[in-house]
């Protein structure tokens, strides 16, 4: 076992055809293909274990991402599984650091997505061979150890390596109690189901319905392409949920600063909860203008915040009332830690991106780590949920009551079906062998 | 003519060996093999006319950039000649919007250099056709075409259209003029040839000796790997040029903002002129506060950053002295356009970064055009020169007493020799197949 290498990086371009239901329609993403350009590790330890990962796309440019990944193989083959595995930080580290790949961001888009999905195919790896899920493996590490899986260039003037471990020991009181209610509660969800931008009235209605009998406390809509529309969707949404339940929106980044002011107080009647993704995730001082403009309605953004650099600022600039991670977006497990960082030291609640292909099943292990040995709490901090494309994972989220089950089978609940696998990889699968040849039809949505 | 579609969009992967020569060395890049992922559109036009430009790498990786480049293929093949020249803005914003690739950015590194590739491409193209070079096509063109040219998402709120339009009503008083001095004279030029990590201080000497002999007031060392060294190599250069001769310094993005602030202080009593890169080009805070701290030495920064979005931030944040425009890191001319606009309004002046593959090349279209209809003048401007591979090109850079001679050849400069194409591809042109056999030996330097 000691000897045991990591001998492939298999990398597969897999695509759902998401777009033709309307599923994760939005202001500025009308017909999105949930896409995953995943990637395997295998080792020779002969002990059957890989290690599962992703980049989640939306369809066309996951055969770049693809490409990206498979620009890694050569620092990651060869490397002793034992080491990588009591270590992450390092490679994570060596990737973000290789000189010549780092002219493609640097940290930042396809090449940071890229050593993101390798750095969490290594943590599937690690805690596949630890026996335990990724949220366990976490809250069971030493804080002088998390402390040392940050990297901590260009953040050391927000948090020093020395505050980070005395945030994770104060993590650690009462961190069994925690972890007691968390595997009898759950962690809170809220789910943007009701609110794609393609559903009709009705169907925003009926699932908005749905969502308040099935526990949830908050839901989602996605705004921002017609006013009159919004306003209109808006009305409807909280006549059929009342009140007391949270309505965020989700904008998508499709204003300018500006326009972002005029429109989300144009919704304010109807208590919008957040308003997210207002404009580019790019401008952290627009954010603190929106903010400043919009107030007691809350600024969230973060699931295209490319990495811990810009989330940073928008914590320093008090751009954001609500952090939003995304499990697969930044450099991996390693630098979303470096992020629950920041957020606790800044008093801001995470509230982490998710649906997509596998988001919700990865992103969980984040904020169960969050509540169970840094944070200590869930004030305020829901994942989102969509009920999307969950069947083609091993190790699927479960919501009870409105909550995220924690997850108990090792790993980092990333690995997909092989037969999944297989049908939609593309174009060479069998959905998409079909497809080319007119065999297959829209349905009427998967898991709906 | 006007029936001319583009036909064919050809993506190829370039490599040269620059990393044999510590040519291009600093205290991030250690080894640079400076590549090109190289674009070719072409017509039915029978004209024979191409329209030639890259995206511009380091080595490893350049055939993701490659692919990237090719995933755009759809948006080009098939646009009418004409009108993708008469209004490259609209296939840029076409290419930016593209809903599905926009997730592998947002505007940000591999997806959105390949924009700027294909829109530098249509750019070549168009000034062929005009048989005018770039920098003159924009001198000659209508206030309110160019501001047409640009995209206001995002940064309305430092630049809006219709003072954009002022800006360059303005650029056009004396602009006749200053194109004459710019044809008699040239535009000021600064050279980093001197200062590579890797070389003596011997060599430092000779070669900044050298710089000041050839009429160039200013040049660029690179710091940031040890204090100690820095300290010794910044007094030799010092001592070489004499106090009247400026002396950027450039960090390559090395320090952490305490870190930087510090390192500089260290330097001061050579005076340095600027310090560039100092730490992330994310880190638009951390830029004002390092500005803060190093006055009266300058802040520089732009070679990396990604976008109209984060320059808008360096100039509303008061972060940086002098903006580094670079020809190939974001989306091509038309998002330069809007950068050079922000600029003016904030009345930054502009140094572009240059040097790798054709980087000069480019560039100096853009200072030109700033200098004739735009800001009216070169003060404390100059553009980056290094002496590095400009033999692969057609219409290379010539530098008469420390000045850029302004171009007259129809198009943008980016077009390399085809001998240099087919020798250089990787990794079956010849000079790589030679390598792989063992038939090629390091060589002291081309064009040294």
């Amino acid at each position: 076992m000691t000897a045991a290498r990591i001998t492939e990086v298999d990398v597969i371009d897999i695509r759902f055809p998401t777009s033709r239901e309307l599923d994760g329609s939005d202001a500025m993403n009308p017909d999105p293909d949930y896409s995953a350009a995943y990637v395997i590790l295998r080792t020779d330890a002969g002990d059957g274990l890989e290690g599962h990962a992703f980049a989640f796309t939306i369809g066309r440019g996951n055969d770049v991402q693809a490409a990206a990944i498979a620009a890694l193989r050569d620092h990651v083959v060869g490397l002793s599984a034992e080491a990588v595995c009591a270590d992450p930080g390092s490679l994570s580290r060596a990737l973000v650091g290789d000189s010549q790949l780092r002219w493609l961001g640097p940290e930042k888009g396809v090449m940071h997505m890229a050593i993101g999905a390798v750095v969490n195919a290594v943590w599937d790896l690690a805690a596949k061979r630890a026996g335990r899920p990724v949220w366990k493996l976490l809250t069971d590490s030493e804080p002088e150890w998390l402390a040392d899986q940050v990297d901590y260039r260009y953040i050391e003037d927000a948090l020093t390596r020395e505050e980070a471990v005395a945030l994770l020991r104060k993590g650690k009181d009462g961190s069994a109690g925690r972890e007691l209610r968390l595997l009898a509660n759950g962690y809170p969800a809220y789910t943007t189901s009701p609110g794609w931008l393609g559903y009709s009235d009705d169907k925003v209605v009926r699932l908005a319905e749905r969502a308040v009998a099935d526990g949830f406390t908050q839901i989602k809509l996605k705004v921002g392409a017609d006013l009159a529309d919004d306003v209109r969707r808006m009305r409807a949404a909280r006549a059929a949920v009342g009140p007391d339940v949270r309505i965020a929106v989700d904008a998508n980044q499709r204003w300018n600063v500006a326009e972002a002011v005029e429109w989300t107080n144009a919704l304010a009647e109807y208590a919008p909860y957040w308003i997210e993704e207002p404009t580019s995730p790019d401008d952290i001082l627009g954010h603190a203008t929106v903010r400043r403009g919009v107030a007691p309605v809350k600024v969230a953004t973060g699931e295209h915040v490319h990495n811990r650099v810009v989330f940073k600022q928008l914590l320093q600039a008090e751009a954001i009332d609500v952090l939003q991670i995304d499990a697969a977006r930044v450099g991996g497990v390693n630098e979303n830690l470096a992020i629950l960082l920041l957020a606790a030291k800044y008093g801001v609640p995470v509230c982490p991106h998710a649906g997509g292909v596998g988001l919700c099943e990865l992103v969980r292990h984040l904020s169960m780590f969050d509540y169970v040995a840094l944070t200590g709490t869930t004030e305020d901090r829901l994942i989102e949920y969509v009920d999307h494309l969950h069947e083609h994972f091993k190790d699927p989220v479960a919501i009870v009551n409105g909550h995220y089950v924690a997850p108990t089978a090792p790993g980092f609940s990333s690995e997909m079906h092989a037969t999944s696998i297989e049908a939609y990889r593309h174009p060479g699968g069998a959905f998409w062998v079909a497809d080319a040849a007119g065999l297959t039809e829209p349905r009427e949505g998967t898991n709906r």
